[in-house]
């Protein structure tokens, strides 16, 4: 099978929003008047970003997930990708998987594949996602001010739990190591939390390397320090039943690969936020506050610092 | 290293035209009123699109490069772009010239970095690159009709003779290997050129994977044939005097890694196109016709068929 028949059989679909869709030089895209467009991109490899035994149905899921993610936190509304994938040799039936993966999840959120590239090479997929927020809208991670509260959606550390099963240093019993494994092999990206928080939110992130290492770009951004309730922070962990209490926090707030949103917002904004998150049925938690003094501190339920080093993941370190 | 040091040393700079520059999860772009945005990527594989030993300088303005061609085929003003790294370590010499040629033609051409991703892995790098096209104003494939003059810019088939002088198929005298090696290492995006030649080409493509398969994408999509000229086509061989005669040909039509433009214009517009040429310093050199009848003809100068398996590359053909 040749690389078009390729495209062809496996990547092309009806084109809807873009005037051109895929199939020639470029894609054209046209944000609405009054919108910006929102850009990201995402690079997976085997071996780091997913394990070469995946099922390919829930990678096509994650790559796409990952990219969403990003659109997410800045309250962007998905319009379209591209995709680029090297691929060691067509492997027809993992194509089929990948492409069922890639395909649901962006026909949830109505986002067209309108472009992209394939060639032979070492697997790597990388996706760039393009969103509309309206002009001056876009939640970034410069705006957390001292006194606001910070929230996180969904539940932390659970990737980061079914990886060290992967890895033989923890058991769980199979039915929660399933829903661990789900949430590490296909995250919810929280488009309409991200777009239910514009005008709440004063600064928003991703987390996908981990809460610490993710949290620090927006303390950093917004010139300001943060103070973290252990046990809120604790109770995120979907698993925590089946984890040492010794490392729980650990998992929590250094994991990574969670995909959750990190956000801020005053404490006049408590109901919005809540409203924000019925609305958008995503669980929200609110597990600390940011403060003018840089940093990131841990407190126990008795205000008591809690010692750890709360690292993030780094491709490089 | 880490991975946020090494984009901070390499690959950050001052924003001028995204409104956030890198930075946040997604980078924001805002088209101006009455432009779409022509969006285009491509990924460059170690081994497959350029050899282990390339100088680094020359392999960062190539993977700028043939992204930005996509953006001349389609008549677009470059903007932006994304890049996405994946490398087996952190070579900062390595990274230092990379980022060198990079920069160089995307300040060339005031195309700005505004995202994109790191991380460890096979050498790998995919770039998302982003322009403006006046709204409905897009060069596209499908627009050739019977009876247009069929172009294309600047020389063909070097690129394909340097790398068969690497595979030690070919010998060619230093000079004329290095300018050779130039045009496979270094290739010049038709930006200007794709510009001019809104409102007077009725087709454009760039030449990737060889004159013959491109041109069969703009048949294909345009719903015509063609017939080639094989004197004007062995014409564009930069180093032609270097190859014996039975090659020249193969080495225009089929050789592929050109990244000049493929275009057709009606006759009425020969005059259009040479001004079009002259303003955008670029060489233009008319090669064919289009035909009602399906099909790729190649001529000689006595108007008699030239036979050849004219391919084009493909990979995973």
């Amino acid at each position: 099978m040749g690389e078009f028949d390729l495209i062809e059989r496996f990547f092309t679909r009806p084109a809807v929003r873009s005037p051109l869709g895929s199939g020639d030089d470029c894609a054209l895209l046209a944000p609405r008047a009054g919108m910006q467009l929102a850009v990201s991109t995402d690079m997976l490899v085997e071996g780091r970003h997913f394990l070469s035994t995946v099922d390919p149905r829930r990678l096509g899921h994650k790559a796409l997930a990952v990219n969403l993610s990003d659109l997410a936190a800045c309250g962007a509304q998905p319009l379209a990708f591209t995709l680029s994938l090297a691929m060691p040799q067509v492997d027809e039936a993992w194509l089929a998987e990948f492409a069922r993966g890639l395909f649901a999840l962006a026909d949830a959120h109505q986002c067209e594949l309108v472009g992209g590239d394939t060639t032979r090479g070492p697997l790597n997929i990388c996706i760039a996602v393009f969103g509309e927020v309206p002009q001056g809208r876009a939640l970034l991670r410069s705006g957390a001010r001292p006194g606001d509260d910070l929230y996180v959606s969904g539940t932390l550390g659970d990737a980061r739990v079914a990886l060290e099963v992967f890895r033989g240093t923890l058991a769980l019993p199979s039915e929660a190591f399933e829903a661990a494994r789900a949430r590490m092999e296909e995250p919810t990206p929280r488009i309409a939390l991200g777009q239910a928080l514009r005008g709440i939110a004063s600064a928003a992130i991703d987390i996908s390397d981990g809460l610490a290492g993710d949290l620090r770009h927006i303390l950093r951004y917004s010139g300001v320090g943060t103070t973290l309730e252990a046990e809120a922070a604790a109770s995120l962990l979907a698993c925590r039943e089946h984890v040492p209490e010794a490392q729980q926090l650990e998992f929590v707030i250094s994991g990574g690969d969670d995909y959750e949103l990190l956000f801020t917002a005053p404490p006049a904004n408590r109901d919005a936020v809540q409203r924000a998150a019925r609305e958008s049925g995503t669980r929200v938690t609110r597990i600390g506050r940011i403060d003018a003094e840089r940093g990131l501190r841990v407190l126990d339920a008795n205000g008591q610092p809690v010692e750890g080093a709360f690292t993030s993941f780094d491709h490089f370190a």
